[in-house]
């Protein structure tokens, strides 16, 4: 009677049963690595949606103790790694990454498990552990958007797109940053049962989920600031710079920060400037803290500006882009 | 030097370095409620909203042990409830609250806490918890979708609305099932720094956030499905259906069902349809297992239909649900 009353609460109510009833003989089993600085959500949101998949899942750390994760919570993994049941998705979620990326026994469980997965996913910075393990070299991968020229030039054996919620190279899929595991997780529960049974769970999970990708961050037009404008900058010794806004689109973009230095508003601008006017590529307009640029067939335009603080040591700085087409 | 560092990465690369590097004393404090059946994403959702936006978070559970989650993870809280530092925003998640809604020392930590919290946030049926320490008394709220009029059933003196990813009632804030507790956290960051703030903690999170809302799993036509169908169907014993798809938007719906048992599919078709027959406001076409109803302006049109399966006693039952303008 119990298993009845499961079923007809389900007709109408429970769209995946399968989330408050797992099945006893999972059709799919997902294991996920568990590390310190593991990121909450690059594991919790796929671990939410193959759950409600009715797939089987499993944490795993090197010796199955608990992990603290980025921002302070505890979380008691399944099993160690040499105890480790057999599964048919590998997941690595991202975080800090620093460690997990050099991790010997993290690698090696990897490298391990990785040809008798069915499917590897990396949810942001976990792209970075899997290419430490050397499993993306002449793939197509992407990563959590801020670290996305980065994760090319230290991994230039890896195909690196920039455009994409997440990267399908077969067997391996990575995500792009934090929530984006939730989609590419969708994408595996895709891929192994099809898409409209993917969908039903993203419908169970009230999640607005595009099997076509959806949301690119990589995609917004910060990525147009000049990488090498940070380095080139003479930054006051005594600067704090606390960035308060960074918002917008694929057309415009604005951060704003708030800075504290004994170095006057007008000063730190022109030393920023200074270093903008040495960006290849930009040049700057007559009379005003604007640069332009044309990139990708676009006109790019770069303004920055100062607004007065509380007293002279506190102010705020902003900087804004704009894209159009040339 | 090394918070140099920070800020120079920061300028570039990372837009909530609060994200990282938390404040020793952030200027916002969360408090998360766990309980044994809690699920994963509306707590961890929330979490990674609020560590991104630089708040400080502590979980806790009534004794401070470990809970083990709804899919069986286990989390080791901060501190119990005798221990709780003081916090101004109170997180409710769901999950399987059928403990919790009635465990007197969960309701009354909540009912002890919520006043002196700026922000209460329940997500899912963390509502169903907000109701029973009686805080939304004459309040609007909402749910998870499958369980909203259940909802408003037992709890009568609550004002549900069903059309919103999120119910703003002021000091309280009950978010929809599951990933709307993202969305809601993020409003909970927009009521306590401003909107831009909470966009540029989304834009961190690579998340596409609507701070007027966004996408509604209860507006989904399947809530047409007259809910007096379930009890009104002479169900066979031995039946076991596993909802295998069920999917749609906000003008048609489908739902398959994968079946066993004994009634051949011709009889089960028939018995649903008598159950149908029976449902208030709905009309039987001739010829045809196809029912309409006029609700809310809208023409509903409901069908049924049995596909043949490996065996007589395998089979597929779909229900299709269509709304047009009338």
């Amino acid at each position: 009677m119990i298993k009845l009353t499961y079923v007809l609460l389900g007709l109408l109510s429970c769209p995946a049963l399968a989330a408050h009833a797992p099945h006893t003989q999972p059709e799919v089993r997902v294991g996920i690595v568990l590390f310190d600085g593991v990121q909450i959500i690059d594991f919790a949101g796929p671990y939410e949606v193959f759950g409600a998949a009715g797939f089987g899942v499993v944490t795993l750390s090197h010796d199955g103790n608990p992990v603290t994760t980025a921002m302070g919570l505890t979380v008691t993994p399944d099993a160690g790694f040499a105890d480790a049941p057999p599964f048919d998705v590998l997941l690595v979620p991202g975080g800090d990454v620093h460690e997990a990326e050099r991790d010997p026994q993290v690698l090696s469980f990897i490298r391990a498990r990785a040809p008798s997965s069915r499917h590897v996913l990396s949810v942001c910075t976990g792209a970075f552990v899997l290419a430490g393990a050397g499993l993306l070299d002449g793939l197509e991968a992407t990563t959590f958007t801020p670290r996305i020229d980065e994760f090319a030039s230290r991994y230039p054996s890896v195909d690196v797109i920039k455009d994409v919620r997440w990267a399908d190279s077969g067997r391996i899929v990575t995500s792009a940053g934090l929530s984006s595991g939730l989609d590419a997780a969708l994408h595996i529960v895709a891929r192994a049962q099809g898409t409209e049974r993917a969908r039903s769970v993203a419908m169970h999970l009230e999640y607005d989920w595009k099997p076509d990708g959806g949301f690119v961050r990589s995609r917004m037009v910060d990525r147009y600031v000049p990488r090498s404008l940070e380095a080139a900058v003479d930054w006051p010794e005594d600067l704090v710079m606390h960035k308060d806004i960074s918002v917008g689109d694929e057309q415009q973009w604005r951060m704003r920060f708030d800075v504290t230095s004994a170095t006057p508003a007008d000063d730190l601008l022109q030393r920023i400037a200074a270093g903008m006017d040495r960006a290849p590529d930009w040049s700057r307009e007559p009379r005003a803290n604007r640069w332009t640029s044309h990139q990708e067939g676009r006109r790019v335009a770069l303004l920055l500006e100062t607004t007065p603080g509380t007293s002279a040591q506190d102010y705020q700085l902003e900087l804004r882009v704009h894209a159009e087409e040339d």
